[in-house]
């Protein structure tokens, strides 16, 4: 028998989990800017895309398989499949399905991932429930600045410890969003966030596997059953976030609890939100973005003798892979970035296909490309040359690429890369209307028309 | 953008998913000595009797309306009740029920319960799958050998850390043993360890709440959705549970890695299981027990001037309340135990009703124990003397409490503590059948004659 009873540093960390539920239960519906609102509608389509886009993968498939052996009842839609699954079992596989290609949003300030848990919560469960557009978009702010706002008090040391932080803030947020769509009060809201609190999901050392795409997907389903557990009475620790054996302190050892209230109900964390247009890690996007401007400018591959690209040692450091062999590889491969840059003016999921990493042209032009380190270069920058057979050079300097902060991708790029993702499932046609209705989601008295959309 | 590459210490640990998996996936059927095949029926005995008895209470009720918000199909039995889940919502709510009382099986080494996640997940699969009782019995050894093996690794760092163990290590269990049931390949079972490294469940900030519970059940669920997902192709690093970010290093500082693999297939840890002859914490049994035993050699209650007690600080540090208001608080009073123990002689779930704790008798009894701090005492030991009206003194002294591993509880005890609990709800008669049922699980054909007996 061993009984420890000692306790962790910090005792008077103020009530994280009850005030974060204040503001769940009681904020205002739409008590944001409208540039808030369009940053939700921005998210919401960012992952619908990502995840119709990915239906198809063995991932998907796999995870669905495992979930039909439950028989579930056709609550909700499996996003880009005709498949209807009981809505936690459709929170979890959409919520696969949308981090399965690495494409969707990222909130910079902490890595997290936030739409996959959240938006994949709440889509089944308002479905379900005959929700509107409009509460699902109220529980999508919230929902999100609460998975990162914790994310914040605990970033970077909880990630750096190999916690995978989308997962394990994820189920917070989804927990949060789905209290709020069922309209929980605060108590109950307290106790689905406690609930959530003891089932952090994601581990980095899965990354490069399907379970990172699961991380997101679990947290989902675990944030949605918190909320359902919660109304039905189930009670958690008060203080199940802050306490000294609370989730916040066992999982990391920085804990700046100040992150949790400040500005809150003013300042949204979905404002900081980012969006991918390259399907590939986040530190290869400015020299992609430097070779399409390249290309922009009219240089084409075969007037090309080299690529000179200057960059950050951590840039070769994580995606250094000279040759690539597959898809999955030349993600890794900045090489293979600055080839589909010059050729294509993009890096879709298409550009990362066996096929197109392959074919010899883009084998021949990565070849071109001469990578130095330089330190005095930003990890978010690139510095490209490119020589030309008659001697000419040309430079293209980024400093932030497209899709981060400074430069966010546009409306009409997002509707683009939507496209780019659906198209070959639903159609152009479908995709635009599943797009219009993205748009508007605010504005749509239920959830029937968008998901039926989502069904090829 | 903050990308960090440094990796925690230990970059060679032994490939131990990998080892475990081989011996989930190969080790004999019936592999051990019949002293640990018959420790199995008791540890699944227990269980089974903790979990029916439990299934009236709120905590329940509550997880079984939020699941029936799913529509779940009726492929298993929720123990003690009418009702038929799905699979994996039967372990969920199973799992729960059979850790409500905190009456459960105790691995002293770790204080992991062992049979929560892993019985939980196992009865639920068997019986939707057709599987035999001996299948049952096998990959229950093998799983609760696998989270107890774990658990040796990081004990007492993880827990003392905050989380609560048998959740934190018992989806692993509960995937191993699911992985034997279903017959997956060593490839195949070390992919469900993967996936369900990622999904650990548990706080301690959660003890007196209806979280406490989840945590074997959720954990049971996780196992269990774990071992389907890999059956379908699901992957996951084959080594989270020992990189250095994948779980163990994550959620512990000390890995004592051998304990994985020391006596491998030899040494069972199902053999150091224990079983709670009283329904409180452990530290107040060995008291409990003393009081018991000066009843049996005929002391009465009207006969007590006072009754000296003699135990280790910790004893009055966990369970010192002295006048509990109900009977969640008698849980923490060692002076209700005594009481408990010389009047009833036993101080199970009916001991510790509210009515029992608030009865004039029992409260006059327990003000008449005087408790002193004897460091030479062990934690697990207790010296108690009763002085009587006529000026005599008896004095018991407990080194091991009735229930440890040292004197372990008779099959005849985990009988009757079956019947106190389950027959309330199914009467004696059928409580009968279902404890014959359970000492002869190794030899029945199917669990559907197990599970049929369980419902009232």
């Amino acid at each position: 028998m061993a009984l420890n009873t000692e306790v962790a540093a910090d005792t008077n960390a103020p009530a994280i989990t009850r005030i974060l539920a204040q503001f769940v239960a009681t904020h205002p519906s739409r008590g944001w800017s409208d540039a808030v609102d369009h940053e939700a509608h921005r998210t919401f389509l960012n992952w619908l895309g990502c995840a119709v886009g990915a239906a198809r993968h063995e991932a998907v498939g796999a995870a669905l398989s495992a979930v039909q052996m439950l028989q579930p009842a056709p609550q909700a839609q499996v996003l880009g499949r005709s498949d209807r699954l009981d809505m936690a079992s459709a929170a979890l596989v959409n919520g696969i399905s949308s981090h399965t290609f690495d494409f969707d949003d990222t909130h910079l300030k902490t890595i997290i991932h936030p739409a996959g848990p959240v938006a994949s919560a709440l889509l089944a469960l308002a479905e379900c429930q005959g929700a509107s557009g409009r509460a699902l978009i109220d529980a999508l702010v919230i929902g999100i600045d609460v998975s990162c706002r914790v994310g914040n008090i605990v970033y970077p040391e909880h990630y750096d410890r190999g916690w995978h932080i989308t997962g394990s803030t994820g189920m917070l947020g989804a927990a949060a969003g789905c209290a709020r769509l069922l309209g929980l009060d605060v108590g109950q809201t307290t106790m689905a966030l406690g609930i959530a609190a003891s089932q952090p999901v994601g581990l980095r050392e899965q990354f490069g596997t399907m379970t990172k795409p699961l991380h997101p997907g679990a947290a989902a389903r675990a944030g949605l059953m918190s909320a359902l557990m919660a109304r039905q009475g189930y009670t958690a620790s008060p203080r199940a976030l802050e306490a000294p054996r609370g989730l916040l302190q066992v999982v990391s050892s920085k804990c700046d609890w100040a992150q949790a209230s400040d500005e809150l109900g003013q300042r949204f964390e979905i404002s900081f939100n980012t969006y991918k247009p390259f399907a590939c890690g986040i530190v290869i996007h400015p020299s992609i973005d430097a070779c399409a401007q390249l290309r922009a400018q009219g240089i084409k591959p075969d007037q090309v003798e080299r690529i000179e690209l200057r960059v950050h040692s951590l840039v070769l450091e994580l995606t250094g892979k000279k040759e690539p062999a597959d898809g999955l590889a030349a993600k890794f491969s900045v090489y293979h970035g600055c080839a589909a840059g010059l050729i294509f003016g993009q890096a879709g999921e298409d550009e990362f296909s066996d096929a197109i990493v392959n074919r010899d042209d883009v084998v021949a032009l990565r070849r071109k490309v001469v990578a130095t380190v330089d330190e005095s270069i930003d990890e978010a920058a690139a510095d490209v040359t490119v020589v030309l057979r008659d001697g000419r050079s040309l430079r293209v300097l980024v400093e932030h690429a497209i899709g981060s902060l400074q430069r966010p991708m546009s409306d009409a790029a997002l509707s683009a890369k939507f496209h780019a993702l659906t198209d070959p499932l639903l159609g152009v046609a479908r995709s635009a209307e599943l797009i219009a209705a993205a748009w508007s989601l605010g504005d749509s008295a239920d959830l029937h028309g968008l998901t039926a959309l989502a069904r090829p």
